[in-house]
């Protein structure tokens, strides 16, 4: 080893020791009598200190011609630092070099390896493997290590088997656009990278491997938002003869397990709520519990008082945002912007400020007087002090507004701690979802997700009321996982396929091998699969899941710093008999 | 849970408990008063036994009514057999059931669920959800599951970190040929899929991530044989400020940890030989070292005889196979045969047997006198019932011949035991290869792989001297894992570019990005990368890695399960800007 210790090792207990370490400059600072270095690899920073009056003419000479990032080799004695330092876990000691090693020089980064850096975003991708020097990027993916391992070893524990499915898969049309890699050995025919290992993972079950998982790539060829990337990771989990209630208990306590292992945080016994309340409480399906404020319906006390906006409205709904009755005109301003903005889509947004004096003042007085308001402020629970806000419109998309306008409330009141948090399970989802687009239901979780048994005579006179065994579990208003119990039989596979809109032939064609593979003795199973890089993202407090991976690619799917997507050679195009369309 | 114990679980403990297993009916043996019911699970067979004089008629009809493969779900009390069974670990009791509930029914099986099966490769291929049922195919993916966890907590106590690199990346045409995605962002772009994450790996270390690995799947668009597969998994390592030792110390340690861990074998410290010694001793730079029986050179001693064929012949070689001088006619025959192969390629084998009584007889008694057979058997150290077995011919063809003889000798004799291990390190591979076909040099491992620093200078004057730092890992004579220390330095990599055929543009084109990248402060930095299919195989005692993986695909690259690749729809090629050939 081109070292003894590292750079983050040393302490007081070393002193007198001759030591080598190995690292880059992080900085050299020059006082004449004495030249110190910052030594620096992932494990820390160590001071070299040299004494010009005793340190040899070489290493004095050799100190003073490193710049930043050059990386040295430094053997020397572990001495004790007349003023320590408690800003490094090394602060006790320091290096007294008596040889110093160029291993290789650097030409000036881009930008500044500190955690604060002065690099926008497009540099840092392109240079990425220098950002990957930074503290705060190295850590998430330390984080991301830790998650991975501790994973692995409680599912191990549990009896999982971790499998690597296939990555050159088949192509469906079913669900998102899929990646294809052309075949070169069958000409004409592709390959598609996998969306998620459902299928394979449902016929494991089948060979009877009863319990499954894999921290495995997925690939959905999507225009990207911030948040996404065309591969990305997740925890895939399959348990045979089981219920939901086992794939409950079994990953609510991984992901306790977790927040135990990894961040120390006791999370307790997760609570359950319906898709029905989680929407009507909160207006989304996956609600942040970290603070109440849940959505009331005021139609019953709002309507036919001659405010027509709110006689005209679907739904009348409010929020009481507790102790901001002293928002400002200009603050309300600012919500009322925020709810109007296209994303959101609310034509407009009414207050009413319970005072501390007890008093109600609503944007609404002309329509509704005290005793009216008062009963507002008591449905919601609202106190002295409070800030009822109020939308109204269509059904679905006023729940959704407020929705987001509780989350900025949330946000604005400081009661979205990134520290704590609020893990819960939604439960008891639609098994199907009406698209007017397409004018046909869609499986809201995917084709293979069972229906709740006593909901399976529903499907074919009111599909839309059917409930699924499915759920997800949310973490701080993120969906952190899904999943569900299975359909195990060809006939009910074959009816779901049918309302989905699929022609006999066409899921045979696309799904025939797991249907046929139901008729030869398939055990009833159900799984559940995290969005990892979301998961480490959670865990690090940021939202940003592209800081979770290690070589991310930008919005267009490129990657800058090798540059890729790229063009290839026409050889590469005629061995694979295809050409590229004008 | 549809259970509450495993069918592997219950013991004489248990007896009187009322349990509840879920499973596969693996047989119904039906004796008018008894029924039996071998009920399956991943963890064992539990026999269930009906007695028809105190069962409930609907347990009994049902248990008449179960075939092979059924699904069940059997509740009862554990009580102990009359005649125990020791070929179940289940064997002292057995489940008289108060309830039995037919989960799934099941057509007969196209082959038979046994450890045997009558299922040849096609038909166990296409319907490997249900190969995966029996025991072998199962033990091995577990085996595989517990190699990969063992490595993963081994490296991770040495401070490795797993870090996922990318799979949509840029293609590449040194190598292999790569499967390439094309991108619909991007039209007439396309990613390649990673043959390994080699220039990543190696950014990692740029990035001062000092210790990484990871378990990763790569793919090769190759001409598929029976022991390749279009995608692989590689056990990735890289560690920065090391030397060849480290990293042969490091790994040698893990392997000797799987060995120990899984296996429960104590391997050796690893020996060492060079690439020369390798192929002088063994013709073959991956031996098996199992047995001796080396090649010992014997021009000096046969040339000038007037044998015109070891006269012409550019090497004369031979192997001493340890008591085999009583081989028949026939099995020399064989030999010749064998030899003769077109695989193999000499056009003949000559003999000599060294009998018990101390004569020897050679198939070239005319050219060579007893005292000169004499010489030969001292060359060899070959003993009174010794054979001695000579190729001639073109050196590099002999000595690979003459390996496939030994190879051969040591399966006749029985001296390649399958549960024997002998693990050893071939190390100072040369640099590169001259390759007739292109008339270029090649890298025999990569072009990153660093020349030995005394060896630089030959780099200029005699390419083909310049040996490598470059090493691999040979388990009984399987290549399972190689490696390198790597160039960091920028010149050095563009030197070695140039050698290998690269304009400065290509250069810059295709690994500008890694080149730049040394600039900026690369550590010295070397790594390891293990074949982990083979790896497996190789643990498992089986030599064909199929077995190893859970969805194989045939050597067409098709998965004959869900029948890919497959053609895509014109919409989804028009989307992403691409035509067929026609």
């Amino acid at each position: 080893m081109l070292r003894t210790h590292t750079c983050g090792e040393l302490r007081i207990k070393h002193v007198n020791e001759v030591v080598t370490l190995s690292g880059w400059v992080q900085g050299v600072r020059d006082k004449g009598s004495l030249v110190w270095i910052d030594l620096r690899d992932r494990y820390g920073i160590t001071q070299i200190t040299i004494e010009t009056e005793n340190a040899s003419p070489e290493v004095i000479e050799m100190a003073r011609s490193l710049g930043r990032e050059f990386v040295i080799s430094v053997t020397g004695k572990v001495v004790e630092r007349y003023s320590k330092s408690d800003k490094l876990d090394t602060g006790d000691i320091e290096i007294n070099p008596s040889g110093l090693i160029l291993l290789n020089a650097a030409i000036t980064p881009p930008f500044t390896i500190e955690d604060e850096t002065d690099g926008g975003d497009e540099l840092r991708m392109k240079y990425r493997y220098l950002d990957l020097r930074r503290n705060p990027v190295r850590k998430n993916l330390e984080l991301r290590h830790r998650l991975a391992i501790e994973t692995r070893n409680f599912l191990d524990k549990l009896n999982f088997l971790e499998v690597e499915t296939p990555v050159l898969i088949k192509s469906t049309p079913e669900g998102a656009r899929d990646f294809v890699v052309p075949s070169r050995m069958n000409q004409g025919e592709f390959y598609a990278l996998p969306q998620s290992p459902q299928t394979f993972k449902q016929l494991l079950m089948v060979g009877g491997f009863d319990r499954y998982y894999q921290i495995v790539k997925c690939f959905r060829d999507e225009d990207l938002r911030a948040d996404r990337q065309p591969e990305f990771t997740q925890i895939d989990c399959e348990m045979a003869f089981v219920e939901q209630e086992d794939i409950l208990n079994t990953f609510e306590a991984l992901v306790r397990h977790l927040f135990k292992s990894v961040k120390s945080v006791d999370i307790p016994t997760l609570s359950r709520m319906t898709y029905a309340d989680a929407m009507k409480y909160y207006g989304n399906d996956k609600p942040d519990i970290r603070f109440e404020m849940k959505l009331t319906e005021l139609n019953d006390l709002v309507k036919n008082k001659g405010f027509k906006v709110f006689d005209d409205a679907q739904l009348v709904v409010g929020i009481c945002a507790k102790g901001a009755a002293e928002y400002t005109r200009k603050q309300l301003d600012e919500l009322t912007d925020f709810v109007k903005r296209p994303q959101i889509g609310a034509t407009g947004l009414v207050y009413a400020r319970y005072n501390a004096d007890g008093t109600i003042k609503s944007s609404v007085d002309k329509f509704y007087n005290e005793a009216e308001l008062a009963k507002w402020a008591a449905a919601m629970n609202a106190q002295p002090g409070d800030l009822i806000l109020i939308l109204a419109g269509d059904e679905n998309k006023t729940r959704k507004a407020m929705s987001e306008l509780r989350l900025e409330m949330g946000n604005r009141l400081g009661l979205r701690d990134k520290n704590k948090f609020a893990c819960h399970w939604v439960v008891d989802f639609p098994l199907l979802e009406w698209s007017e687009e397409t004018a046909r239901w869609h499986a809201m979780h995917h084709p293979f997700t069972s229906p709740k048994p006593e909901d399976i005579e529903l499907l074919e006179v009111n599909p839309g009321a059917v409930r699924a065994n499915a759920y997800d579990m949310v973490i701080n208003g993120v969906e952190v996982g899904g999943g569900s119990i299975r359909i195990f039989n060809k006939e009910l596979q074959a009816k779901m396929f049918g309302l989905l809109g699929f022609s006999k032939e066409e899921a045979q064609d696309q799904f025939g091998f797991l249907m046929n593979a139901f008729e030869f003795g398939a055990p009833p199973h159900g799984g559940i699969a995290f969005g990892f890089d979301r998961l480490c993202s959670l865990f690090g407090g940021a939202e940003v899941i592209r800081d979770f991976i290690a070589f991310p690619k930008n919005n267009s799917g490129r990657d800058m710093m090798i540059d890729s997507p790229s063009v290839i050679a026409q050889a590469q195009l005629n061995e694979l008999g295809i050409g590229l369309k004008k």
